[in-house]
């Protein structure tokens, strides 16, 4: 029907202006145009600068503010797609996109995305669809298997690691015995205040999971690091003595294989050895969630494998195949010793979702969504496109480009790796030596540190604006320092020489 | 570089075996058997059962118990689809699926998904992508015109109502300034336990957050509903008056515009009254969350804009283009007149993600989830192909459709409709006269109603075995009752008839 006052443009489907869906014709039609942009996109990424360099409002600004009434030819939204907004997307397919965790939604990914918007199933119950059901399991058996995990974890997709973590607290929480599932925390009187421990290196997910759940920030407890940036054990000993003696009741460890800033891997067999005995101790279970989330993955290469030594003991580990294992973003995968503690927290069947199925899993009870995509079809897909030994070769080369920076930034004199890179990211800084020279807007306490800092911050932000490289920072020990995460499947070494040489340009154009 | 034992296989991509992606060449040859793939699926949807009819355990059984350890073609994995996983598949797309809500993933929706994973962008901070936050901003903001809210919402895309739910409520508690965000709900002395309202009727998304959020099953208190099975707001201010005299706080307050199992609509404007007095004589914020997750969208219809009738005097409100407004899951709207609270409830932001971008939007910040996908998208290409007044007429001939079965079901003597149809579900049972003689296996309370729940229950498993039709159920007022939804695109008036031909046909087969 549409606007009848809405003239007929050219380049509508038939049928478009009527009830149904798109047709068939007109989905080819369309659906090869897709696959063609697509690949012009990927063939042609280096020419996009990685990092938009657009001003904030400049796409909306772009955008009319109201919805068309009638349709519009699926070519206009393609070019406009060209046009209006990809000069706004910062590029994380770029072969230079090495901000934060570098990742790579591999063509077998996009694909599989493909086929499962087409599908749109929802997984929520086995009858709502059995294959994803049945599929999940399988696929996340297999990737138990790559990771050399014990067969009792079972596992779970969700999408993201936030929420794989919310609902392993949330478990945590029920398997304390408190009855929080049905009289909650608020306004009682027989509950200590609960603490969960994580090392000041571990993600923020950790703290926003300990929000939701109603422990709050003060519910979180960040135990210091050493030299290395791995969670204390002693610290985490002492800190946890000190709680119980002033009656906080230890709800779980989360420690971390691969921490957000340096990829540290805390002491997960010693964290395992503490949990242990003051469970024995306090005579009430202590969750230990491991959070693999990025790190976790490269146990996938046989000789990385002991990163995750004591992750058999744990009750749950998430990792993401949407960060390093070349599946498009959304898919986390979480795997629990016990699932029963996961339904237990959070199983609730309505009647109008009761069904009369024996012996199968109904994925909904194991979190907080209902609604559930197929996304094992693309952990799936990836992992019979790459095989086992392919996936393994690619996060090794990872590895293996992220030396090849350290070791180049190591040999030259303005630089400095600033920790070790167990994985496949680099923390370092400029630290020229005519740093000092460089003039501050205000007097600080440390002119030289903050001579540094400032060197350094300025060295990312041109970098970042050259459009060839993206690179992000953190803070480690007060100090400012730059961030190169390896991961995504078009970066090659030569490239990677072609940072460091801009990386040294760049600094040399800041010299006072 | 894989593993140089395994025999080179015919299929296989040029370079799979090396350490990139999949190259574009090999992409575009894919890529377009995935399309033709999807064609033929679509074009053929209705050869294949909609309820999947495998058994438990059928699609894994054929599945390997281990990954390949090298690369296999990609054809292998599409045909493998086709063979092993679509006969367990429960098909969304069928237009026989009338269970839970039907729903669509239309071309330009699974198009769009294409490209969102071929971009692959994490916007969780405006400059990971600013076109997809803005764009984000831009079509919500479209989405509120449509569905006649005010200016004064604004909008945040999110996986699931169960998500847009958890996090409107954290707002809630947030909001309550009781400091939950820092110092969580247990062990506190000074918390009075906290209720939310909502009907018996309400989603079970609600309860799930109630426990997600530390407020456990027995911080919702389930209000019935009338006969009409709306919330009564009588029934709520009894319910909250004596929940004050016994010291609950209450928190907040949620209503549904279209309930899952009948699509009542509760009275939002007389509950937004009652909160507004309540809050005046109690003198703290109690939070008003709108659950449209389906039937909010039926307001882009002009002629239904009164479904959201006092949403407008809400705090926050959810919908779900996923549900009806064919775009492929997972995509959910919430709206929020003040997303400082979810900010404040929220914002986390540890060094590693600061920027020194202003005036932007971070929406990282507005929920649980760090990764968020590029889902405006799917929303602004599923809006744009349609346009407003195409979407309208498709929710509008939804409806029409749902009150074809309903008049054609109260027309016959054996059937009747056992709710009203507010928008495009119809619950309805087989009275038939011969029910009475129906053996039952225990000799119940009352034998005629036990006889008819049995008549239905029957009825629906006979109709979801013959894979035409997928239907769901309910229980409303003790009794079994059968539901069609109506809302997928491929579904016609005439395909409808046929439903009900076939529940006449397969009742009386069950005549004894």
């Amino acid at each position: 029907m549409g606007d009848p006052d809405q003239p007929r443009r050219e380049g509508l489907d038939p049928g478009q202006a009527g009830l149904g869906d798109m047709d068939v014709a007109a989905f080819r039609e369309h659906g090869h145009a897709v696959i063609e942009w697509i690949a012009e996109y990927l063939e042609h990424i280096e020419d996009q600068p990685v990092l938009s360099q657009v001003r904030p409002g400049e796409v909306a600004g772009k955008l009319p503010d109201a919805p068309p009434r009638g349709p519009e030819p699926f070519a206009d939204a393609l070019r406009d797609l060209d046009e209006l907004l990809l000069p706004g997307v910062t590029h994380w397919n770029h072969p230079g996109f090495h901000a934060y965790f570098a990742i790579t939604g591999s063509g077998p990914g996009i694909l599989a995305e493909t086929l499962i918007a087409a599908l749109n199933v929802n997984g929520m119950l086995w009858r709502t669809s059995p294959s994803a059901t049945e599929l999940e399991e399988v696929v996340v058996g297999w990737l138990r298997q790559l990771l050399g995990l014990p067969d009792r974890f079972s596992g779970v997709i969700t999408d993201t690691a936030s929420i794989s973590t919310l609902i392993s607290l949330a478990a945590a929480r029920e398997a304390a015995d408190l009855d929080v599932r049905d009289r909650g925390l608020a306004g009682r009187t027989d509950l200590p205040p609960l603490r969960i421990y994580a090392s000041e290196q571990s993600h923020s997910s950790v703290e926003k999971a300990a929000i939701t759940l109603g422990l709050g920030r003060d519910g979180v407890r960040l135990i210091p690091t050493d030299e290395s940036y791995r969670l204390d054990t002693r610290a985490l000993e002492a800190a946890i003595a000190e709680d119980v003696r002033f009656g906080f009741r230890p709800l779980a460890i989360v420690p971390t294989v691969g921490t957000t800033s340096t990829t540290s891997i805390d002491p997960v067999a010693a964290i395992a050895d503490t949990r242990d005995r003051l469970m024995d101790e306090l005579g009430h279970p202590i969750w230990l969630h491991v959070d693999g989330a990025y790190g976790g993955l490269m146990a996938i290469c046989e000789e990385h494998r002991s990163v995750l030594d004591g992750v058999e003991r744990a009750d749950s580990f998430v990792t993401n195949p949407h960060k390093w294992l070349f599946t498009p973003i959304d898919c986390s995968v979480l795997f629990v010793r016990d699932p029963a503690m996961l339904t237990r927290a959070f199983s609730l069947v309505p009647e109008y979702l009761t069904t009369d199925d024996q012996g199968v899993t109904d994925y909904m009870d194991w979190g907080v969504q209902l609604g559930r995509r197929f996304r094992a079809l693309k952990l799936w897909m990836v992992m019979r496109y790459f095989g086992a030994d392919g996936l393994a070769a690619r996060i090794r080369e990872h590895v293996a480009q992220a030396h090849q920076v350290a070791d180049w930034l190591t040999a030259h004199d303005d630089f400095e790796v600033v920790a070790d890179v167990p994985m496949s990211t680099v923390c370092f800084r400029a630290v020229p030596d005519w740093a000092p020279a460089v003039v501050l807007d205000e007097e600080p306490e440390d002119p030289h540190a903050a001579a540094l800092d400032a060197v350094n911050r300025q060295l990312l932000a041109r970098v970042n604006a050259t459009g060839h490289s993206y690179l992000s920072h953190t803070v480690l020990d007060g100090r400012y320092v730059l961030r190169l995460a390896v991961g995504n499947l078009r970066t090659t070494r030569s490239r990677l020489e072609e940072t460091c040489e801009l990386l040294v340009r760049e600094l040399a154009a800041l010299r006072p």
